[in-house]
């Protein structure tokens, strides 16, 4: 008989998981319970506090909808999709290194020939992007799907604005052929606030902090036999990248767009993406 | 310039916070994020449990409506709600313990006389409820108010079933005399699920616990210049005393129902309430 005190609250509630609960589950919820205890142990948690967490964590659910999830960007913001990316992804040196996937993708965008033009609307600066996918040894990697996606001028990705943008606006996948290498164009991206009009865009009011990302294209990369590579490159110079309101620049993945003068471009970037092996 | 690592995460997010922000919020935050940090790290959060935390918190907020508060549930079912109880109300000896508000109070009761029933729906066996409203010291507190509320034979409280159950059945408030005694009829109180029927129903059921509630009758006492007293009295030998699906009990709060043999009552039930100053 063990009733709940101050003292040993994290063990009592822990001691109640049943013989049959599944060894993860029972991991996972007994470290959660102490640092949930811990938490409140430490900041000696006011019930009024107590109560404006309830009514944040509500409004929160309660703002997600088919196309908003703001409990993802809840995790965003504190850093939590980040390292959980970072723990899932510990590559080895010479890898191109992860960020967040973001809520942004789109399975199924059409596969272009090398070297098209995905951006649809007309709208933005046109870059050609260049480079080759390798293993960890520098060799090309052939039928590699690279696959792409970025904001449009405005700073929206077209499943943002479905009556505003052609379908598919600035998305796309190429093949890589036996060189490795990858050419497609597309815009310059612009940097862009998460939506800040919720919860989530209150927190950070409240915590002096900007809900504006770095501008980036998306890159999910992915051959046989090797890691599915999911990550950005960021454009070098962007006022953002030293304060990302979800946290995902690295240094790794900042590349120099270059001014070009030509008729199909007007800038250039270029990034060599390396792949680990799936037992490495 | 520090960007995002793995053993850097906490602090790089917590460095974000501005300089206006509230020195308490700041240290809210901080440890939080902090404490949410360590716990990925510790359980090594894999991508697909991410995906279910996300879903999970989603689903609790959309359960959250006018008449249910799932994430009140959560905590309570986590233990964070009796933690919160436990730390701001830690009472002098003497004083009667506390515990969980819980989601059934309805503001503006009915006063009534001395030694009425408030069981309006004619369900359940009646019991007198006696006692005193006393200070540190013993003295008696005159015009008190106990404000007392349960569920029904049923199991339910009347603002779960508003179509079926009469308005402020098994409600009321009462006012102490000069000698700090309270009395007033109601039923021997009956155990009886959480609702269960949703995300934290599920938690429960996938830890091996159970959603009841032993039987308990709830107080909130209030005396002038003395600290507003919020507990329970629970019925011994119920079988859910152990385990609580919220942790509220503990044995200062378990009281003999004794049987008898009167016109106007089956149960006779004592329990005086010591009330420290508001000072103290």
């Amino acid at each position: 008989m063990s009733y709940f005190t101050e003292e040993t609250s994290a063990d009592v509630v822990n001691n109640r998981i049943g013989p049959h609960t599944s060894p993860r589950l029972r991991r996972i919820m007994t470290s959660l319970v102490g640092h949930l205890h811990a938490f409140i142990r430490d900041v000696e948690l006011t019930e009024a506090e107590w109560e404006q967490a309830i009514e944040f964590l509500t409004q929160t659910g309660q703002t997600c909808s088919g196309s908003r999830q703001e409990f993802i960007l809840l995790s965003d913001t504190l850093g939590a999709s980040m390292l959980v990316d970072a723990i899932n992804h510990r590559a080895p040196n010479g890898a191109t290194e992860t960020t967040v996937f973001g809520p942004f993708h789109v399975d199924g965008a059409p596969e272009r020939a090398m070297g098209s033009n995905i951006s649809l609307d007309g709208k933005g600066e046109i870059c050609l992007y260049t480079g080759r996918v390798l293993d960890l040894h520098g060799k090309p990697l052939e039928n590699a799907v690279v696959d792409v996606w970025s904001d449009n001028e405005d700073g929206f990705y077209d499943v943002q604005q479905p009556d505003l943008q052609p379908a598919f606006n600035n998305r796309g996948r190429f093949r890589t052929g036996p060189d490795g290498t990858y050419a497609f164009r597309g815009i310059k991206p612009v940097s862009y606030p998460i939506p800040d009009d919720g919860p989530v865009g209150r927190m950070l009011a409240a915590l002096g902090r900007h809900p504006w990302r770095p501008a980036h294209m998306h890159f999910m990369v992915t051959a046989a036999g090797h890691c599915r590579l999911i990550t950005h490159i960021f454009v070098a110079g962007d006022r953002y990248l030293a304060s990302d309101a979800v946290f995902g620049v690295k240094e790794s993945l900042i590349v120099d767009y270059l001014k070009v003068d030509s008729d199909t471009e007007a800038w250039r970037a270029n990034y060599d993406f390396t792949l680990c092996r799936q037992a490495d």
